[in-house]
């Protein structure tokens, strides 16, 4: 992959660290050219003599009337010892907007230029530094905002998502060299490669491309959080249950101050999960909960739904029309839990005969005294949670789409050899396979693919 | 003055950069235990057997479990040759807020805490490596916005105004120590201190004195920008006018991504000054403009003004309406300028007669093509922009009030000293005086006085 790695002529440059105010501000260089271009404006030091990893005080100056920008700290990464593979400078100045303007407009006087989004990263990938699938998952580090996304996003930068697919892939060239081969021979119908050992291997392939293909939605979910429904009558307590779940959540957020950020939606993380609350205004318009679930609102955020949580009272609502319920929510297929609150409210035979009636399914709850949360949280983690601990998960569209193409390619060989197939047809299929499996992985790619893919990144990555 | 500095017993840490996206985040750690702690996280190198200023890669993983975290960059600064003059590691990681948080966490659970707002710079302070007046500066350099600003910041910062502080202390601290000399004889009536040389110091120091007390006008100026106010009737072309000077600001804002900032007032920035364009919405209520300026809301906004612009549409506004106008802009005191609009609809002559009537004060302006625009700022600069230059500029209410406290404290001693008072009351005037003086530079301090001037700092700095 590194085969078609070529330095660049020209020396990129941006902030790196959020824009706003902060203590200190990270400029990023990168290029041929680093090195000449921010020692003119850091006379104090020659920096290209000095060893790669280190860190040198000094201050920066306007190049052109010595005038003082800032006291700085400079780190230097002597390529190929870098993110890039290129000669790479870090500037650590003060926090200061106009500081920070002032050494970008130095530096691009000096010769750099800014980066685009994410071009730190795309040469990073181009130096084969990082195949496509990690480069991708930098931007879904960066975005992780619960554990499972995090460590998702963390296995595919360090390659783990990577490995399996170059794996299949390398198996399956083999295979394909094989094919072509014949190919070469034309007309002599000379099979090199054994039919039985195709057949086989396309269904090892399929049984490691299957459990990924499942993996996406997971995926989706882990990286962009569980659409939890919480619905139930008025007065079943919804409101009191969702600032119980959400008080703990926010007062973990406050903790560390200086991190949070502004809430769009209500959500809470749970062992690692993010569960994204949705709103079902639409079950307060009516008290008949069978007619409400069939309102058409309701069902467009029911169907939004991963779990659905149905909160009622458990002084109010009859077995009756809670198993009428539980059929309801079971042709939906999703997880869901009847969570039967004020259960002080009624006896303990009565509760009992509740758990009876939905064993798997009833969760008593208090939500005003907070009894019983644990257990709810509990058993909707249990839904995503078994999974995403299981190794890889997909969580990008993109690779997802590939995978599914490759499985349906695989799939067409599979039936070309039970059909008795020529090899072209095959290689043909197999082609296929290996250019969809190499789109992930970035061994084959177009410009326009990687312009689309780094511009999703943050400028400075 | 490190003479007090006692080294801490606990390790603080925070984030240092913004909160926010951003590609990385650097987490600051300082005190005696940054390198165990932050080792126990960095399981790959022993951190502390590496050299200061050198920067390491490798895992960042959850003590406890072993569970990575992020792949970072961690770099090292040793005692004294930090920042905090403590051992400091930076660790710099993936910009986002799940990983920072993680980081954090766990930082605290092996013994540091979270850095108050301003600690570090404190902690530098209190080592010695900063004195009081540098460590103010520091916020106020993260905070400037134009050059101007800035380069006073930085010069404080640098310790430029708390050199001469210390200077004019030192010199009075010999007098003072002969004083008191005195008065540990007492009864003798002799005179260690001679009465001229103390006379000739006093008015020595007032001299260096009084221009920084001066300078605190300018320096507000410098630090908040100039509050200007374009009045002018309605029909005069102020939009068009406020249009043309924003339009050209707004390009050079927006030349580089993502370090603009939301802005909250108009305000343009030229040759390195910040000028505030405050609205007199109050004048277009009448079309008198005599009348107008005397209107009470009209009278705030330009009391507020350091600098006056009067727009007026050349064609239609009398020399006879000028004289009188100007001479209502004379009673201010402030700098004004008298910017005649649409000079392309009178004769030449005209407005050469206008120019003769206005040596001073008139600018020729066409608004709507820009024409003028140049001489406008430059004029408008020219006001605030030779002092600028002139070398230590006050920006600091707490710094002006201690300046001002001890001139008047050495004004009594003058007063004293033409009366013929004692030693023991000259000794408490001077001892007034160098309290004072002492109170800027931190060499006199109180707990409260440090909580309250790093409590305007972020957090992280």
């Amino acid at each position: 992959m590194t085969a078609f790695f070529m330095p660049f002529q020209d020396t990129i440059c941006a902030l790196a660290t959020p824009s706003g105010i902060g203590a200190i501000a990270v400029i990023r260089v990168s290029g041929p050219e680093s090195f000449p271009i921010v020692e003119k404006l850091f006379p104090g030091k020659k920096l290209s003599a000095q060893p790669s990893h280190t860190i040198h005080f000094g201050t920066l100056r306007d190049s052109e009337n010595s005038g003082l920008v800032d006291e700085v700290l400079v780190s230097l990464f002597k390529a190929p010892r870098s993110y890039t593979r290129e000669d790479v400078i870090e500037i650590s100045c003060h926090g200061s907007e106009y500081i920070i303007q002032k050494i970008l407009r130095l530096l691009l006087r000096e010769g750099a230029r800014l980066a685009r989004p994410g071009e730190f990263t795309e040469r990073a990938f181009l130096s084969g530094q990082l195949d496509l699938a990690q480069a991708e998952a930098v931007a879904d580090l960066i975005a992780a905002d619960s554990e499972a996304a995090h460590r998702t996003a963390l296995h595919q930068v360090r390659g783990g998502f990577s490995r399996e697919i170059a794996d299949l892939r390398q198996r399956l060239i083999e295979f394909a060299s094989l094919i072509e081969l014949e190919l070469d021979f034309g007309e002599e119908d000379v099979e090199f490669a054994q039919r039985d050992d195709l057949r086989r291997l396309i269904a090892e392939i399929q049984a490691v491309l299957r459990p990924l293909i499942e993996s996406f939605a997971l995926g989706n979910v882990v990286k962009n959080g569980v659409p939890t429904v919480i619905a139930g009558k008025p007065n079943a307590g919804k409101s009191t249950l969702l600032n119980a779940l959400l008080k703990e959540e926010r007062a973990i957020v406050s903790e560390i101050p200086g991190t949070t950020r502004d809430v769009i939606e209500e959500s809470l993380i749970y062992e690692g999960i993010r569960f994204r609350l949705i709103d079902t205004a639409g079950l307060r318009d009516t008290t008949d909960v069978i007619e409400a679930l069939g309102v058409e609102r309701t069902k467009q955020q029911l169907d939004k739904a991963a779990v659905i949580v149905y909160l009622f009272d458990a002084a109010e609502t009859p077995v009756k029309e809670l198993q009428i319920l539980e059929k309801e929510l079971q042709t939906r297929g999703r997880p869901y839990l009847l969570a039967a609150n004020k259960v002080d409210k009624v006896s303990p035979e009565y509760l009992n005969s509740l758990i009876h009636s939905f064993p798997h399914s009833l969760i008593p709850l208090q939500a005003n005294t907070g009894r019983g949360l644990d257990e709810l949280l509990r058993n909707l983690a249990g839904f995503v949670k078994t999974d995403v601990q299981s190794a890889t998960v997909v969580t990008n569209l993109r690779h997802y789409q590939h995978l599914l193409a490759t499985s349906e390619a695989l799939d067409r060989v599979s039936a070309g050899l039970q059909a008795g197939t020529t090899p072209d047809w095959l290689a043909l299929d197999i082609r296929q396979a290996l250019h969809h499996l190499g789109e992930i992985t970035g061994q084959i790619t177009t410009d326009d693919l990687l312009a689309t893919i780094f511009s999703r990144f943050c400028i400075g990555k």
